[in-house]
């Protein structure tokens, strides 16, 4: 399949066909990362830019390690080191950047949309590394990749979305990347974090946990962001994490192959107990693993060059 | 010529066939960054460190990827994420990096003369990245650069500087490396903006935009530093912008063919409209694409090794 | 001697022949760094991560260009730019980079034995880059390397550790080694900046500076941390240096072979005065120096791979 996509925005655009590509490109830098030498001549002389304006270690350590991985050369520029402080526009940013011949620009930015906006200004390749509470694609990617490794295929599955599901770029991506997929996908957590439009989606929403574990094949836990409270969205940690917190014992409802996953970072006790994140069934670390593969893959359709040796 | 400067403090040493040798040598580098392979081994095993006290994306950034396509080991050292919060002077966080076989330190420093405080107490060669209000030569030779590019030479031209003259140090090394390669020079901004003694340096001095821009073949305008608005240096933003923003309306005076800069990052709407700043006499993204290619050219000459291949 | 530990996270349970061995592999790669290409491919296809929960330029600068040096992929994550802010635990982030196939984690934590938990819990390896007040084996190595480098012997040289004991990991760090090694080692310091149970670790404890200097092969002198002032430690920064600041004139009692260490940041006139520290018995930069080989030793041994060539 000729991959002619120059930007990766949301896996919303994306069909079938082209995640599945995507997937079987990535099964070919998974093997790379057990390597001796851990590193293909792949994207030499190609400059990736992680251009991130919310903090964030492991995206952009992934990043970081997939770029270098294909030995591209990877720069850095985050919000609070750069002369954003001046207070140049976004565009202005990027356009100086692409200037510079980069070939791939991945952005983080808290604003929807900014990745896309920053596609329609500049000549380089654009990943979206997490905008807003719009999409992050490349985790939604990971997601799917991590499961049909485990499970050989994914047609068919049933996975529950656990928690702040109306805040959640993380749930978009993968409701969106799920059901294009074939999957059932139900979404739960307390009605305040549910957003109003989600059964538009093609998905069946609730909010009693013990439901959406009962059938699971794969529960995604969320990470709750801990300013809900604040905001008076959930009324406390405490309640929050006996309603929907993921134990041991709540998991005894699950069906015995179910498969646990969380993006990360986890709150340890509030929305998943270390038991059960460190379980057997837990693909947390799988995740963490396969992120890099499915970034080198990403890189590599998106800046060419010969694929790995 | 053999270049045997060992450091590039600021352009008011350099006379007109070192300025037009560091030019040609940029020639050779502009098209490494556009080889489908953007490497070159030059620099192999060498170590540059950009050691940033003011943050920069532009500037950092840029001499970063000059280093890596030259395949230096580039190392980021900024003020915030170093130990010169324990208090350490700058000479003695100098003499530690160098004694780890630093071969070129990039310095940015809010005190003019900083880095040439460091090349007297330092092995490694030295680039000035921008000292206070004094220098940043690397700013004007990419700017000159650009012109001879466009223009095919450099004497006889007639540039006009806009704005802040009295605190801009792109400012300074422009006027003493144009007027060193023959070029007539004109500045122009509020009265309060303009040097006692800058006639001294044998340019044109006024306050009237239109005067200015009439006869120029070049329009540089300056960054606004909005902080003046706050020390009473100029009125307000509003009222610089109507008496010194270049608008295309204020354009429509300038020779046909005039050509616009700017060093970045813009504030659109104060200092530049952005109508002007992406129209098609604009230079600014010749500048910073121009910048990566001159900072290979100044770390090769200063660190040795074979040329682009 | 086959080298079989997996993590550095102290000089406290190395013996004899491990330290000598360090040493001995430490002099093969000091001349890597005076070669005009300064880089082996001894770690090429190796990821090394920076993690720093504390400011560092020195130590942080070294470990990178050590693995640079040796091509490793080198990436820094500090505790401000990262997802540390979200109240991640110390065990999810390591054991999530952990998961993107690191090789080696070098640590620097405020709190003490943070790299021995790492260690339990994550499959890469594991350097203390210093722990609170506990650890900062590498920085106990290249002093030790650097005394040998000068005097030739460590066995029955007398150290004499000036300052703040009581808080200083890498006192700790040098008296283990050094009474390891044969030393003979005095500390010395005003009584409040004493720890209490320091003579079980085989020293000589005192608070006369004259006398510590008397007899000493090797002065080191130990960073005032500024802040000790306002814990009420020590009266004034003024009494201090009065009473234990180095200066030239306190050193005419020295053996006239003296050597002055220092691990630096250094804050000139308190501790020790600008004349000593720049004085021609001053090892101050070698340290710097021997630092970057030091750390490339480790991590080859480490991570494995050939030597230099």
């Amino acid at each position: 399949m000729p991959f002619t996509r120059k930007h990766i925005l949301g896996t919303q655009e994306m069909d079938a066909a082209e995640i599945s590509y995507i997937l079987d490109v990535t099964e070919s830098f998974v093997e790379v990362s057990t390597r001796e030498i851990k590193r293909v001549p792949t994207l030499r002389g190609k400059t990736v830019i992680n251009l991130f304006y919310e903090p964030s270690t492991r995206t952009r350590t992934s990043f970081e390690i997939a770029g270098k991985r294909l030995s591209a050369d990877v720069i850095n520029v985050s919000a609070s080191a750069s002369s954003v402080v001046k207070g140049e526009s976004l565009k202005d940013t990027a356009m100086t950047l692409a200037a510079m011949a980069v070939d791939v620009i991945v952005i983080r930015h808290p604003a929807s949309g900014a990745p896309h906006f920053l596609a329609r200004h500049v000549p380089s390749s654009v990943i979206n590394g997490g905008d807003g509470t719009h999409e992050h694609p490349t985790q939604a990617l990971l997601d799917l990749y991590t499961i049909r490794q485990r499970k050989g295929t994914l047609a068919g599955l049933r996975v529950s979305i656990i928690g702040d599901i109306a805040h959640s770029r993380v749930a978009r991506s993968n409701i969106f990347a799920m059901r294009t997929m074939g999957m059932d996908v139900r979404v739960c957590g307390p009605a305040s974090l549910l957003p109003l439009e989600v059964e538009s989606l093609g998905v069946r929403v609730g909010t009693d946990l013990d439901a959406a574990i009962g059938d699971a094949d794969i529960i995604m836990v969320l990470r709750l962001q801990l300013e809900r409270q604040e905001t008076g969205l959930i009324p406390s940690l405490r309640e929050y994490s006996q309603l929907y917190g993921l134990t041991l014992k709540r998991l005894e409802q699950a069906k015995p192959d179910v498969l646990i996953m969380h993006p990360g970072p986890i709150n340890r006790g509030v929305e998943i107990s270390p038991e059960v994140a460190e379980g057997p069934y837990s693909l947390i670390l799988d995740q963490v693993a396969n992120g890099v593969a499915l970034r080198m893959a990403l890189l590599y359709l998106l800046a060419g060059g010969p694929g790995p040796e």
